[in-house]
This record gives C-alpha cells, structure tokens and sequence, in this order.
C-alpha cells in the first residue's frame, strides 16, 4: 500500500519562478506549437488512414505516441486554464483519432494502413505497444482532467484487444513492448476505469519481460537486442540500468506501479536496486541519464563524459523524475523526492527554452567550439525533430510540474519541493487540505507555509540531501520536520533550509571530471555560459577561496532568479594556434558569474561549461 | 623532383633499443603469428575460390587486403633474414593466389566466387580496388625484396584489367576506389616496373575523386557517404582531413606520390594544406589520429577527447607516418619529420605489444575503471579482429621501421631519426654511403655517427622540433646541423640533443586535457600506468616543481627504455560511494613513475593516463 498519492493535476497550482513561469508558457506556446507541428507535420491526418503513395509525410510507426502526448498535454491544458477554442480543436483530435479504431479494436495509423499482415510481428523495434501506452495516458487524462470518456472508452477496446492477444493464458501468445510505456499506462487505465484486466495485462508484460524463451531473439530481426530493451533477464534479477534509457525508466515506472497495486516487494526492490545503481554510477550531476549518444544508451558506470560525445536525453530526465516520484509516493523515502527534484531543476527543464518551443534532445554539459551539430544534433535548441519524441513529451510534462511538489497521504500531507503554490491536497479518508506556500524557492531556502484547513493531520517537510542545516517554525515556535498536531486555518509554518553555495566534486572514477567542480545552490545546478563572461570559459579557473555572492541574473532571464558571481582566473597560451605546447601558460586575474544551468542557451549560440577548473 | 629517395628496406638496420626489438620480435613472432591467422581463420584458402555454401570461413569482401599485407610483410621478413622454410610457404602463397586470377587479369576471391555480375559495382563499399591495391604492395615487396617477378607479373595483368575499366578515356567509365589504397600502391608497381600506365591509372584515381558528376552518390547504396570517403570535393579542394582516417591517409600518400612524379606543386600543396590543419587540429600528442570510433573517422577541430569514447586506430597512425615520411622525402622538410617520429615512438607503436602478436584497434590515451570493452574493442590487446586491418598491417609495418631513419639524396644522406643503426645508402648518383649510428635514442639525445665511406657528400642531421638545444661536432670539433665535406672513413660525428622531460599542456580548445599535462622526453610520450602506482592513477597530481629523474623502466620493459619519476598528490574522496560530493577532498603525498605510453599494457590489465593533472 503505498503512502501517498500523487495530487490530481490541478490540485497545486505553481506560483514560483521556476515552475508557474514554466507552466504558463507550456500553456501559451509549447502546447499551441507541439499541436502546429503534429498538425503540419501529418502526424495527426495519419488518423485518417489515407495516405497515398506520392504524397508527403508518410506515416511512421512511432508517430500516434506523438499525437497522442500533445492530445494528453491539450487535455491538461484544458483542466488548468479552459478554452472554448482548444476544446473544439481537442474534441475533433479525438474524434478523429477514435475513427481510426478497427472493428477489433485495433488502433494503429502505420500497421492499419500500411502493413496490416504484419500486427504484432515486430514488437522490439514497431513501437505498436509504445504507441497503444501514449493513447492509453491521453485517454486517461482526458477523461480525469475533463470528463471526457469517449477516447477512455475507446482505448480500453484497444486494451481489451491487446488483452485478448498477449500473456500466459491458453490461446493468447507471450510477447513484450520492445519500447516500454504500456506497463504504466495500463496501471492508468486500471485507477481510471477499475478494470483489473488492464492491472493483469501491465503486470505480465512487467513479469514475462526477459524470461526464457526470449521473445525479441526469436523475431526476426529481433536477436541481440535484449540489452538495449532490458529484457536480458526477467526484471526482478537485473540490477543495473542498461540500453535504451528512456525506454528503462518508463519500464521502471511501470514496474514501481505493478509493485504498488500488487503489494509485491520483490518488484519494489529491484526497483529501489536499479534507481540506486542509476543514481550511484550513471546519473549527471544534473539528473540527467543515459550518457551515450549511439544507442541513447546507459553505458558503464561512471561513464559521464560532458562534451560532444554524450548524450542525455531529455526525454530520459523526464522519465526518470516519473519513476522517482512514483517511488516516493509508494515508499516515503526521500531519497526518491532528491533525485526527482535534482532532475526537475535542471535535466529536464534544460531540453526546453524559456520561450517553451525549442527543445535539446541531446543536453550537453559542457560545450565550446568543438561541439558542432554532429551528434545527435544541435548546439541550439530546435523547434522539432524528425523523431521528436522530446518536444511532445514537454508538451505533457509541463503542465504536469506541480503534481511534484506536494503528495497527500492517510492522514497527512507532504510538502516535496517548497516551491510557492497553492495547493488543495485531498487525503484517503476524504478531507481536502488546502494551504499556500510562499518564497522565492529554489533561489531562496525560507519559505512559509500558510494552512488554510482547520483540523488533526500530519505536515511533512521534506528536508533535501543536499540542505545541512534548516529550521521549522509552527506559529513562530520551533518545531520539527514532520508536524502533527490539530491545525487552525491560518497557522504559519515557516521552514528555512540553509542554502549556501556548494562546490560539488564527482567520484574520481569520472575521470574527466577530476580537477573541476561544479557550483550547485540548494537543487540548481549552475554552469558557466560564454555571453556572461570576459574570457573564454574553457580559460577560466574558479578562486574557490574567494567567496561567492549571490547577484540577480543577466537580462533576458526569467525574473527572480539568482546567479553566481566571483573570481576567476583565466589561464591561457601565447601561441593559439599550437595544438600542442611546452609553454607555461599566462594568467590574468578575471571574474565569473554562473546561471542554473537549466537557462543556459536562451540568449543566442554560446559556448558553456557545468564542470569548471577551480582551485 | 623529390630531395630524398627512401632507402630500400635492408638498407638501414637498426640497433636500437626500440625498433630493433620491435623489428626481431615482428619476424620472430608478429609475422608468423599473422601467417597462422591467415591460415586459420580461412584467408589464404579464399584463394582457392572453392567455398562453399555451410562451411565455415565464407570469403569476405577485405580479406585478400588481410593476405596481401602479411604476404608483404613475408617478404620482407624474408630479405631481412632468410629463411628457406618461410620462402618456400612464400612461394606456396604466392602460387595459390596467382591461381585465382581471371583470364581477363581481375583478381578479387569474394567477387569471383559470390558475385560476378557484381564487380566494380559497389565501389563505395566493396573494397575491390583496395584489395587490389593491398595485392600490388604485396607483389611490389616481393620483387624488389625478393626479386620474385610472379607475383608482379599477377598483378601487371590485374593492373592492366582496372586499367581498361577505370578512366576518362572513351570506352572506361569513371570510378573511384571507396576505401583509398591502389593509388599509392599504383606508383609503387610504377616505380617497379616503369610503366606509365599506371601512373596515370593512380593520377585518375587521384585527381578526378570527387568531381561531379559524384561515382559514390551516383551508386545504389552509395549516396551521402561522400564525406566518410574524402570524396565530397575534389582533392585539391579539400582543406581539413575528414572522414575515415586510414581512407584519409591513404589517399594523401597517394596524392603526395602523384605529385611526386608528375611534379605537380598545386597536388602537393593540397598535401601540405591537409597536414597542416591535420597536425594543428586532429592529432592526438601520440600521433594518433581519427578521434572517432564511430566512424573510425576524423571529426570537428580539437575534437580529441581521451577516454572510451575516443578511437585513433593503430592503421591511421601507420598511415600518417607512411604519409609524412613520403612529405620529408619529396619536400625534405622537417616538420614532416616530427609527425612521422611521434607517430612511430608513440601512436603506432602503442598498438602492438613488445611480444609481437596481440594489438589494439583502439588506441586510448585513458583507461579507468569506466572503459570496458564497449566501443571498438578491448582494454587489452587482443591477437586478431574479425577486420583485423590493424594486426596485417603491422606484420608489414614493423619490418620497414629501418626506412625511416635515414634518406638518400643527390649528393648526400639525411638522418631523420638518430637510432643506432648501419645504415647503406643510395645516392642518386649511384655511390653507396655507409655510416653506424651508436646510442642510446631515444632515451639518450647523445648519438655518435661514424662515417664508413669517404668522399665528397653532404651529410644533413635533422634537428628535432621538440629539441631547444643541440650540438654537432666533426671529429671532435663544432659543426652545424648540414655537414658537407671531403669525408674519410672512420671520421666521428656527434650529434647532442638536450631532452629534458617536457611538460606538455594542450591548446584550451581540447577542453577536457585543461588543467592537465602530458610528460613527453625527445620524441617519447609517457603515460601513468596503475600497476607502478601506489595510489590510484586518476586520483595522482603531478608536483611539477619538484622535478624529475630519469630510472630505468620497471621490470618487464624492454631494456634500455627509461621512465620518469617524481612526486604528486593524491586527491581523494571519503566516500568512494558517491557519485557527487561537496566534501572537501582529502591529500596524501606519494611518488609517480611515468612509462612511455606505446609501452603500456604489456603487463597485464592496468588503468592509464597521458594527460594527467599536475600543480
């Protein structure tokens, strides 16, 4: 039985200047452009399954979990701010997405149209059940956030269609998505409708998933991929995160959920067994995942390169948030809410611009002239990608934002991440708990809580790993983290986390990291951005023992934030052009001011390093 | 008109600590070992063209390139050191490979037996003519080595059929070879046989590559690789080395060869264009060059990263010094020089071990716990590859060592490189000057010279870039670097270089060498290898104040080769567990003992730094 759950979409409502800044433009621009581009781009006429051989944007097998991400993001854009208009557009999208269901069920615009012998044929690279996950959750957000069931009722015949096909029972045949997503989304569709068939189905494709015989090597075409779609070994005895990493946290997710509503702890240690390998040996200091730009791949541990060859997907940091909040909910563990609230600041909110309509797929940590569009992309963020699934996937995520910081448990509430917003947080046993955060968090540590509902249930404050001394207040008198008492509407909690600036240095197994630091304050992480500095930022060397002061950050960033600012020296080469040198090197005294990395590249092309020199 | 011939391969024997040993282990073990592969593994018997379908072993398109090399590399095994039992293997060989040739001359064992109709088809990929190219050399090296005609004569007729394909003469089509070779292999079989025909046949292939209409992109499957193949503009219009960095390489000694014979300044200047931007941007300090695994390639400028991403296959170095010792001898400039000494004592070298049968594909410049064999290939050197490119080409790289240490011109020789040896020397004019080379180099810059020949010539000594300052004396009395006099035999020149240890920092744009060093001694790279260690090598910093003492390399080295030892810090973390920490790190004092880096890894698994950090 897990211990909280996670508020319902509107149920916190932002006012910060990370996220309401975020959510307001996702609203205004990233959910318009995501639905421009899935529009423009063919994806949503592929519902009218008539494309002919000639025309333009023929319809590709992963492109329904596009449309579908931008419908679920219609639909909580819809629930948190009503439009007459989008809700027209989105009743359409529905109707005409729905009008491409087969009598069967079946609801897939490439196999229906193009290769309707070949259903199911390819389930590790066909994306069919990745696609039937996406429609799943925009189903089930549209129903929960608008009431609207005539999507819900039309993917649960699509569930039921993939019911009748896949698990262990006799008539049906084993097989398993070759890109993960359909576990959570069915454990979607289950809370929404009750139906413990789309439990059941979740939970074999969790189970099933790398036991003998291996379902992928026996496809054609499909052998030696088991690493890369983590289904080497049955879930439950894998123990570091491998391949594809967004496909690994969305599996994770979905393991986290059939643990949860199975009560199983086995499925619940191998989840907590993977985040901590994950987190202990392949995570970037930013949450980001995935450090391999040929795969989009875990590799080895400690295999966190930060120039042109890595990777980490923003896709993946999303994923991962969702998997970490999930584990929290369930568990209570804070360790959980850390790395979701690290991935938050900064790895996800990274991949997107602060106009909200141009994205990194690729979100480097450091880059200078030698990182030229010759990965996986680009530099500079792009408004889209011929495989975008990460500009639909903000298109989702955004809104989204504040159901991570607070969770409501049995008969208690908990605040995850202080960041100032409203919320109304209903608990098990029925009663809503309303009350404000205030602050100016993650820029400042002190933060007041103001209860708005009278009554006996338990406040808990999450003190972060990264804060070594706080204090908590309940009506001006000290108290602790976790409160319980019998509140009056109007009660102030006050918490302070002490937020000074840290100099973060990584496992010396990140060779490349050896000699830098990075500057982190409370969960942002800050990066050194060329158009801020003086001298080249590859010159530059951080004066540790000269102090940092906080100072309001460079025009043309969201207001409210806080950078970094302090002394530097710059050590560079008379001879520029020698690639190789025995000269001592020259120095000047110089200064330096770091922003969160997150809103690095919003001010045109520059070149920009986390890990820096120091001394 | 070129300054210098090459000296024909028994000319110049060394005597030196390390290409002597190299030279003796690569008959006495390299090219054996090799021969045996090629027996094993079903080369040599493609030759029988009796394949068939359900036995193990099917012919591939690049494995007559793997016969060739070692059949070259026999040869020349052969003219350093007779041996009646290897000849008559030599002769079965070459019986066995002539009896595959076409009555129209065409010579290719996959083509021939898989796919007829499918010759000079694929030149993008099918590496016909690069095998063909391979099977010159071969022949090439036996006639002149050997004085053996029936292999040349094999492959007159073989050169003969491309000839009668390949041009823009009417009845030829055009087409360029997908993987460069023949074109350097074209003038070797020229300069054998004085004829022209295939000069020009190398000057086609040479100077019409990358003219519109584009071959490659004209080809089925052969579009948008123009680029990976140096074909994406004609030669001469090239400015910086891209794509496939042994294709590279190979192209710029063809190009350099055609423009050595037919005199052509705006060719060379084209060699000279890319060297350039090859050696001030894409070099690693060892010499080794394509940074990219992906790709074997070469990427953007500065691009040079150290760690499991990075590639600098063994073949490219070879490459870049079969290049530039071509680029000494036509210009007898000596920067050409020093890219070909730090390619043989560093980048080359490093990939084969001082047992003479395992190799690296991979040659990295670090290797920490976070390198595992996930990219090309192996922290250890392994004794083939199913492309073993690299191990054939150094069963016939290693026995040329000698012809690079000495060039012969008009009316006087040139020491490139001062390894003791016994050097005869052809001048043009017909004379044979003899000299011994005694010292220690490279580990000792002190070298005597005792001129055997007497007579009138000039005797030019190149002076090291890395070398700050020097001394020469004539029986005792000063002298300058360009000696030309009445000689008598017996007359002593000493050569002195100053080589001190050399701390070598990178230009800022490699960005992850900042705030590192490398330790470089006359033309000699080091590197920290674990296992001389007491503290881990990623956690050392070089005190570089403290200096440096020179002390025989440890046990299992070559004799004779010298290390580099000095003081450093250790930095390291309490928590080895975490990946981030904002701890202070803690200090220990401890010692360090650098190897020369093409040393590294022949005693056993061990972790590896060349840069490394240092105060």
């Amino acid at each position: 039985m897990r211990k909280f759950n996670r508020p319902a979409l509107c149920d916190v409502r932002p006012a910060d200047p990370v996220f309401a800044k975020r959510i307001a433009t996702g609203i205004a621009r990233t959910i318009p452009a995501a639905m421009e581009k899935t529009v423009e781009t063919g994806r949503l006429d592929a519902f009218r399954l008539n494309w002919q051989e000639g025309q333009p944007n023929k319809p590709h097998i992963f492109w329904d979990s596009d449309t579908a991400k931008v419908l679920e993001g219609m639909a909580y854009s819809l629930a948190l701010q009503p439009d007459p208009e989008l809700e027209k557009t989105y009743d359409e999208w529905v109707d005409l997405i729905c009008s491409a269901q087969q009598e069967d069920g079946y609801l897939n615009t490439y196999y229906t149209q193009f290769e309707q012998d070949q259903r199911w044929q390819h389930l590790s690279w066909a994306h069919e059940l990745y696609c039937a996950g996406h429609l799943m959750e925009a189903a089930v957000a549209g129903y929960e956030c608008l009431g609207k069931r005539k999507l819900l009722d039309c993917l649960c015949r699509y569930a039921d269609c993939i019911d009748s096909v896949f698990g262990l029972e006799e008539g049906k045949r084993r097989g398993w998505p070759g890109h993960e997503e359909i576990e959570l989304a069915l454990i979607k569709l289950y809370r929404a409708t009750g139906n413990e068939r789309y439990l059941k189905l979740s939970s074999y494709f969790v189970n099933d998933r790398g036991t003998k015989p291996n379902v992928f090597e026996m496809e054609k075409d499909g052998g030696s991929i088991s690493t890369a779609l983590q289904a080497h070994l049955p879930v439950r005895e894998q123990d570091t995160p491998v391949g594809h990493a967004v496909r690994m946290v969305y599996l994770l997710a979905g393991m986290a959920d059939v643990a949860d509503e199975e009560n199983d702890p086995s499925l619940l240690d191998a989840c907590d067994r993977l985040f901590e390998a994950l987190r202990q040996k392949k995570m970037y200091i930013t949450g980001g995942i995935g450090s391999s730009f040929a795969g989009e791949k875990f590799t080895i541990p400690y295999d966190l390169t930060n120039g042109s060859l890595m990777y980490a997907e923003s896709c993946a940091a999303i994923g991962l948030a969702q998997f970490a909040i999930r584990m929290f909910n369930i568990t209570g563990e804070n360790k959980y809410l850390d790395v979701a609230e690290l991935a938050l600041y900064n790895g996800t909110l990274s991949g997107i611009s602060t106009q909200g309509d141009t994205y990194f797929y690729t979100n480097y940590l450091e880059v200078d002239e030698n990182l030229q569009a010759y990965n996986a992309g680009a530099r500079e963020r792009q408004p889209w990608f011929s495989c975008s699934c990460c500009p639909t996937s903000f298109a989702r995520f955004i809104p989204q934002l504040g159901t991570f910081l607070w969770s409501a448990g049995d008969n208690g509430i908990a605040m995850n991440i202080p960041a100032a917003c409203h919320a109304d947080l209903k608990l098990k046993d029925g009663r809503t708990v309303s009350c404000k955060v205030e602050g100016n968090y993650p820029y400042d540590g002190a933060v007041r809580i103001i209860m708005e509902t009278s009554g006996d249930y338990r406040l808990t404050l999450r003190i972060p790993a990264w804060c070594k001394e706080y204090s908590v207040k309940v009506n001006g008198a000290a108290a602790e983290a976790v409160i319980e008492r019998s509140w009056n509407a109007g009660d102030v909690v006050e918490l302070d986390l002490e937020m000074p600036v840290s100099v973060i240095r990584s496992n010396t197994r990140i060779t490349g990291n050896n000699g830098r630091v990075a500057l982190k304050r409370g969960p942002v992480v800050y990066a050194l951005e060329q158009i801020d500095q003086t001298v080249p930022v590859r010159e530059m060397i951080l004066d540790l023992n000269a102090g940092f002061r906080l100072v309001p950050a460079p025009e043309g960033l969201p207001e409210g934030t806080l950078a970094i600012a302090g002394s530097a020296t710059r050590e560079y080469f008379m001879d520029d052009n020698a690639l190789y040198t025995d000269d001592t090197p020259g120095t000047e005294n110089t200064t330096f001011t770091a922003i969160p990395y997150a809103l690095w590249q919003n001010r045109g092309d520059s070149n920009m390093a986390v890990w820096m020199r120091a001394r």
